[in-house]
């Protein structure tokens, strides 16, 4: 069987991506460079809505966090990190990295943090710098009301970060409207490329935080992405070929739109719950992210064999990080991928879940992927 | 014309480089991709002839270069920077950015430091922790003595840290027996891929360096690389199809076989500074580096209009940076070039001079340039 990605990033990227990537490097210092990274640039304004920068890191998605942490603190601030997850946990330890006194909002894995328990600690910490957060937390499948958060921080001075790795391009994020002040994400979900590059998107109000903030820094210093941008520009070599690939991911999202596109991959996530469902599985998130569907195992399967029928069955899935190993598989629903793919994943599941022992009528899952697909 | 680059990197990427990487990306937490990984560690160790661990950075060669501040250096620390050049002042204004406090070994730029001047400074500054060198300074074309600056701080305690971004695969390194702790490189020079890799070489001897570091990290904390790197994996998702033609060139290099190479360029490096020679070009730097020729030009020559006629003439060089703009082109012999590439920049040259103004007799340059080639 030919193998399909159904992880949460890398996903797959799409051939006509592949082939421009695969054309002959050019040189960075050039007008041609200029004009493609001039329009990258403002496409990309339009994925983060925001009428700000957005720029890009050769690093993974994790330099961009640590990017967005070093230009807007200062030694002796207090931030909040929501930990619900992994990479809840990833800005914490980045803060901490950094000597930064952390406030933890924990929350249990698999539950959204309300934007009540966040306007608590900031009543309670009222010095507190940056709150970040996670949109969509790719470990556990779950997603968080970013709206509703810039809300209720409209209240206060604290700079409001997110973590849109697996959200952007699959639930609205609105920048600006929403009031988020940083907005960090990477090039291998939802924007279809290899891994390679980060994005930062800076809310046009936020950049005081970045003038304020005197946390040691040189290759993540956002001052000199922001002069380099205005000369359409990267402060250093940036990884051209995937800035060639971006334009063109770029354009396949942005054609499609977003709204269309945030539908789209509701239905298919949709879909998937549905067909979970129909074969007798537990979702594992109370707040479920259209990212991914996060699958709760029942005791009576073993989460390993399952993992590795799917993937003898040609359907590539992630399972279970730290405490959740073995006892979650989670498929997603993340970039170059239609309503076909979902039913092949629930085809592939159904297909392993008999292998492993698992009860159910076979095709249950299909019938009620296609009914929510169809009707 | 078609255009060819003979820039100091970007440089060419081989054909079956790019094919490969235009395959269909694939998951990095598989054995399939620890597989490659280890393989491609094993042939780095070759490469930057070392014993110890070579780190592979999602990050441009800066990024690698920041990396090991960080692990060598402790808040209150002293350091040495040699200046001579733009890549030079980096490693300055690193440690500056870090509060640490760095004393600048200034070299005129187009000199290589001496290897008595470094003992100087460490002699007039005992508590040094490191000193920054680098080996190949692109933006002159000059190389440094790294062998004989090694020797010279074996009776110091202090960590030898070189750049050898543009000298890696160009000339001889040897990371271990020249006793440099710390060599760090990138991926779009004699490594031929496009940017988006650093790589950092720890002799087995500095691990003790990266021990006692308190500087502040998260992303760039080579212990985290070393705990992933035992199990052929990375501590942050990697640029996975990067990876993959990084297997392709590494087999190409170590098949031409790393002695062979250096010879090679040795050779075509020789030729082209004949040429310049022979056209009545003078060459800027007194210590030269094989990875570049840079030619000064005479007052009466218009250098950017020379630059632009090269590159009409589909021959990408470099020009000057900083204050050398206008002043010196540079035309390298890094990486996926042979020796008719050379004679193909010589032609170039010739043309490109013809059309500005410079007088000599077209062909002298190609003939001087084929007798160093082929005698």
């Amino acid at each position: 069987m030919k193998t399909r990605l159904f992880s949460p990033g890398p996903v797959t990227v799409p051939d006509k991506a592949l082939l421009k990537m695969a054309e002959p490097i050019f040189h960075h210092r050039t007008p041609e460079y200029e004009a493609l990274f001039a329009e990258v640039s403002g496409k990309l304004k339009k994925l983060f809505m925001t009428e700000g920068d957005v720029y890009i890191t050769a690093s993974s998605g994790s330099g961009a966090m640590e990017a967005v942490v070093v230009n807007t603190l200062s030694p002796g601030d207090k931030a909040i990190a929501v930990r619900g997850g992994k990479f809840g946990e990833r800005w914490y330890q980045i803060c901490v990295a950094y000597g930064i006194e952390t406030i933890p909002v924990d929350v249990e894995w698999g539950y959204a943090v309300k934007p009540q328990e966040i306007k608590k600690a900031l009543d309670q910490n009222p010095v507190v710098k940056a709150v970040f957060t996670t949109q969509s937390e790719t470990s556990t499948g779950i997603i968080t009301d970013l709206k509703a958060i810039g809300e209720v921080m409209k209240d206060y001075d604290a700079a409001l970060v997110t973590d849109s790795v697996s959200g952007l391009g699959v639930h609205e994020m609105r920048t600006d409207d929403w009031g988020i002040d940083f907005v960090v994400s990477g090039s291998q979900k939802s924007i279809m490329l290899p891994p390679g590059l980060g994005f930062i998107a800076v809310n046009p109000k936020a950049w005081p935080y970045i003038e304020r903030s005197t946390l040691p820094k040189f290759y993540w210093d956002l001052k000199k992405y922001k002069k380099s941008l205005a000369q359409n520009q990267n402060p250093f070599t940036p990884p051209v070929s995937l800035i060639v690939g971006l334009n063109v991911t770029l354009d396949m999202i942005l054609g499609e739109g977003l709204e269309n596109l945030w539908k789209r991959t509701a239905k298919m996530a949709s879909a998937m719950r549905a067909a979970a469902g129909a074969i007798g599985l537990d979702l594992f998130p109370k707040d479920y992210s259209n990212a991914l569907t996060t699958i709760a195992l029942p005791e009576t399967l073993d989460g390993s064999a399952l993992v590795k029928a799917l993937k003898k069955n040609g359907i590539f899935p992630a399972g279970g990080q730290a405490h959740l190993k073995g006892k979650i598989i989670r498929i997603a629903h993340i970039g170059y991928m239609d309503e076909y793919d979902v039913l092949t994943a629930v085809a592939g599941l159904e297909r392993s879940l008999k292998e492993v022992g698992h009860s159910f009528a076979p095709g249950a899952g299909l019938k009620a992927a296609q009914e929510v697909l169809i009707s």
